[in-house]
């Protein structure tokens, strides 16, 4: 089995130990937020902190807590995200989204259940134990601070407000970068915050973040327009668009694809600023930058 | 001006400080949690931190952040409670409600953001140098914990599960236990945690804010009853009740006004445990009892 297998099948294991029975009277909701949190994905963002933290020296055992609160937050994000008030979508990845299964009701309260647990699984006195009372404070803050008004949350503001409207450039990346890349941010700075990282580490892994995040997102774009190209039978980069932005449409197939090459070496030469081996977080850099789904 | 409203006011003045200027791109989530952040209401919840706090010999600087907290994850929790596919509620304290005024997207993403900032204000640096890392981390395991799933969290599950249906005394007390205790248990106990005091102490506050907790629930049951029985002209007590159980469907207006007298008094009596003066408490308790509305 590869690291990066292995590595899922850990963070995986860490999640479901750490969901409470569902046999209380609150069954419905842990139902709810086990379906949406086991729905598998590659762990981007676990993987990050695991990567991070051995790559300061931690151990494995310290970063899952940290680990598992972020893959919590960005599950909570992605249900909140599917209800009819927002994307209104029926289905994530090929199964039915949260409300669809258990309703508008459960699947708010499982989102922010799971947003709530995050603080909770971080703060443990098993996370304390480990970590110490500092880190389990400063890993708080981050993620806060990167998942809230001006950071995630902040990213589904504006990409409200640019909806049906052809967003310049700027406004695209402003999105993308609290959207998505500030919680792979965070997921970044909180594997050194568990090893125990100086700052100086911590900025070029926030550097580390913010392009494989940029990069992970124009990607996005490029497997969008591929399969959509595919499903209407019309050539790879045909210009026909719909009204939303998308970087794909403001700078066309070739330059994101060249865009996408040129984030993946420069995250790859922030890692310069680590003594240790660097190697499973290139290689992660460029596993995201050649991802076909 | 008495204690209760200096404290209200300067609860109001720390909220304020606390809130992100409005002027970026998230403007408007940062509007919407504004709206309802500065709604009012007896901030009953934030006077308890501070009131255990100084109980337990701790400055007002000290529980600030942490009675801040907590008054943004009730909030957050009044503004999901409101949306239409929960109570579907237009109006809150007298305005529109948050989905009401600024849409069911922002209410949701502004609930979001309350509920992610109350934990980036427990552990910003700022209260750290206040408290310590060590109490930050205590703080917010309690906070995560008591509104979690099995917290707040789960009472409103509970809640949903019982709509429509003739719930029995034990389903009804479990459901407050949760929905509105866990929140004033823990606000007492983050009282606690501020000021240092240990163990025993934060028994006995907890003990303090289940009684509490529940003569509130009850009282409220109480003028519900008295203002519908007022609009319809009927005596106070009929014994015409709608389908969803509550302790004056259940026990009689008689037997309720007992019941909190009762519970009133073990929550002054639970007081006996701490050194300091517990006026403002024993107060609190008996003006919360007595409250018309």
């Amino acid at each position: 089995m590869t690291t990066a297998n292995n590595d899922i099948v850990m963070i995986e294991n860490a999640l479901q130990g750490l969901l409470p029975p569902d046999q209380s009277s609150e069954r419905l909701v842990v139902e709810a937020m086990k379906y949406s949190l086991e729905a598998g994905g590659k762990r981007v963002r676990p993987r990050l902190v695991l990567e991070f933290c051995r790559l300061c020296g931690g151990t494995d055992e310290k970063a899952l807590p940290f680990a598992c609160a972020v893959e919590m937050i960005h599950t909570y994000s992605l249900i909140h995200d599917d209800l009819p008030c927002m994307d209104d979508d029926d289905l994530r990845r090929g199964r039915p989204s949260n409300h669809k299964k258990f309703g508008e009701a459960f699947a708010l309260l499982a989102g922010d259940a799971l947003l709530t647990m995050a603080f909770e699984v971080i703060n443990s006195d098993e996370a304390a134990s480990l970590l110490g009372d500092r880190a389990c404070r400063l890993a708080s803050k981050a993620l806060a601070s990167y998942a809230g008004a001006h950071g995630m949350i902040g990213g589904q503001v504006i990409d409200l407000q640019n909806e049906n409207t052809a967003a310049p450039i700027e406004a695209l990346r402003e999105m993308d970068a609290k959207k998505t890349g500030c919680l792979i941010k965070a997921a970044c700075e909180l594997g050194c915050i568990a090893a125990g990282a100086d700052e100086e580490k911590i900025k070029a892994a926030r550097e580390y973040g913010e392009s494989v995040g940029l990069a992970f997102q124009i990607q996005d774009d490029i497997l969008d327009k591929i399969s959509s190209d595919e499903e209407l039978g019309k050539p790879v980069g045909s210009d026909e668009e719909n009204k939303k932005s998308t970087y794909v449409s403001l700078l066309g197939v070739e330059k994101c694809v060249a865009l996408v090459d040129e984030l993946t070496e420069k995250a790859t030469a922030s890692l310069a600023a680590f003594d240790g081996d660097s190697q499973g977080l290139a290689e992660l850099a460029r596993s995201l930058a050649k991802r076909k789904n």
